[in-house]
């Protein structure tokens, strides 16, 4: 499909990309090229689908008209925990209190009567990455979200997978511990206890509470740690910070070698919140995912930071849904 | 392509399917249609990779030969464990003593001046399940092989899955048990070191070593356990041998829970020795599956022996990577 500015006039088009995460919702509008005109950020309305939808809808209404002239929206993609890309929907996401089963791109569809597409969070940053990002082999890569979920997009041989229900391609509810952290979801032991920013802080606060802790978290309130000050207080040095990064690490790379060994990718992208802590994470992931690996992928794959600003990936890959169509 | 054969001869284009496990290498004659006009097995030489290519070449030569008239050879689909698709080779078979890296297209193209394509065993019986077999959704499946080793092979979205280094869809090597039983390749608590019959067989040796083991199988020496006996006395009520497949089972229904969770498929096919154990070995695999199963993935997916005759989907398989560039 063609643009259809002409000259003299300042329409272009856009698809507004959107990507809902358990504590934070990011939106932009996004161009042919892949260029993110405007974008935004609000709080996620955890407690209630409707009202979440209603505040994202009035926020993106509000950065099409700063935009001026003619914007003519070609379609709004949808990245968002548990979404089901076939159906629409977002299914009993354990880190929102919306309905076990949310029609999406349905209640999209009351605000704005432009095209709505969906698709798992995770796997919209693995189409931001392939389509947009800088990696060495675009076609064999996996995306992995450390937020408050742990997520997983894999792209294979070239596609994003799917599989028969629309929701393949979940990394967080693999399970990293037998019989162990009781998770979100009801079942003990899923990556996502250990490896998401709570799962994180779960570790460090289990760090502290030993008899010879020393560290200078325990110089607050437990209540007041968080990724940022755990970061802040490992890269100041500080043993036990660096411990629970290590930790973390550790699971998530052994996790990650048996998702490796089905899917093959070349390339696996570290986004989300504990990503901001960069080789802190990396570096023991790498070491835990090397150490785990079978011997027909050891060497075969590297684990990287994403490679556009942050937040893009998946405002890139959510428009991605909508652009693959129209173009 | 057209059939060659005109009234008055009988040539038939066929396709060779060689199906080349760690203990016997089963193959046949493919015609266009996917049917098997005739089929052999031959011991695999286990030590020396050129001897059994050797005894390969000749068995299917002489294969050709017993069908008589003009039976032009369009090429050789190979499945094998451990091999790599993009590359022709075996490597690192564990349960083979071949070199490391056999350039296995290449060894065969020394007797046949035809194509020569090789995959994955389990890959081959994937594909075998995809495009013959009676599956209900036969665009994400996934094929399980329970032999001298563990297989996988996954159709997902309708196609194979091959990833970045050609061998994705690994399943023997994910780890079932931290620091478990030592594996063939090097590695601990790899599903192969259960779900496998070896494994299956260690099992079955570690219950008839406790102190109250009451077993008809304790009346015959230990060397001669077998599947097959094991079978006949989980069948005829050994209780003991009953728990050994209930504990293969649960360790197997476990493992395919996250292996399901990436790649969604709505069909797990179980093939290989342990499969002719049918429901004794299934129930406590679908048990553990589906007590296993994240949330979004419950009540998805069926486990099912294949449709077809014994060995006849890997052959098939192996064949149709021919098919597929010829037709």
């Amino acid at each position: 499909m063609k643009p259809t500015s002409s000259p003299g006039s300042e329409a272009i088009d856009v698809v507004a990309g959107i990507d809902i995460g358990a504590t934070s919702t990011k939106y932009g509008l996004v161009d042919q090229e892949g260029g993110v005109l405007a974008r935004g950020a609000i709080p996620t309305v955890r407690d209630d689908e409707d009202a979440a939808v209603a505040a994202i809808a009035e926020a993106v209404s509000r950065l099409l008209s700063r935009l001026g002239g003619e914007t003519p929206l070609q379609g709004i993609g949808i990245g968002a925990p548990n979404a089901v890309f076939h159906r629409g929907t977002v299914e009993h996401a354990p880190n929102l209190d919306w309905s076990e089963i949310v029609p999406l791109a349905e209640l999209f569809s009351r605000f704005f009567s432009v095209p709505v597409r969906v698709t798992n969070d995770a796997n919209a940053a693995a189409m931001g990455e392939m389509l947009y990002g800088r990696v060495c082999d675009p076609s064999n890569l996996m995306a992995v979200t450390l937020g408050t979920g742990v997520g997983g997009g894999f792209v294979v041989d070239g596609r994003l997978l799917y599989g028969h229900t629309g929701c393949g391609g979940e990394l967080g509810h693999l399970i990293a511990e037998r019989d162990g952290r009781l998770c979100g979801c009801g079942r003990r032991g899923c990556l996502e206890a250990y490896a998401s920013v709570g799962g994180f802080l779960e570790t460090m606060r289990e760090l502290l509470a030993r008899d010879d802790a020393r560290s200078v978290l325990l110089e607050k309130p437990l209540e007041a740690l968080s990724g940022e000050s755990v970061t802040a207080a490992a890269r100041a040095g500080d043993l036990l910070a660096r411990e629970c990064f290590q930790r973390t690490g550790a699971v998530l790379g052994r996790v990650l070698a048996d998702a490796v060994a089905i899917t093959g990718p070349r390339v696996i992208v570290v986004l989300g919140g504990l990503a901001a802590a960069g080789d802190l994470i990396l570096e023991p992931t790498r070491l835990a995912l090397e150490e785990s690996l079978y011997v027909a992928f050891r060497g075969s794959v590297e684990v990287v930071l994403s490679s556009l600003p942050e937040g893009d990936a998946a405002i890139l890959g959510a428009a991605a849904l909508i652009r693959s169509a129209v173009d």
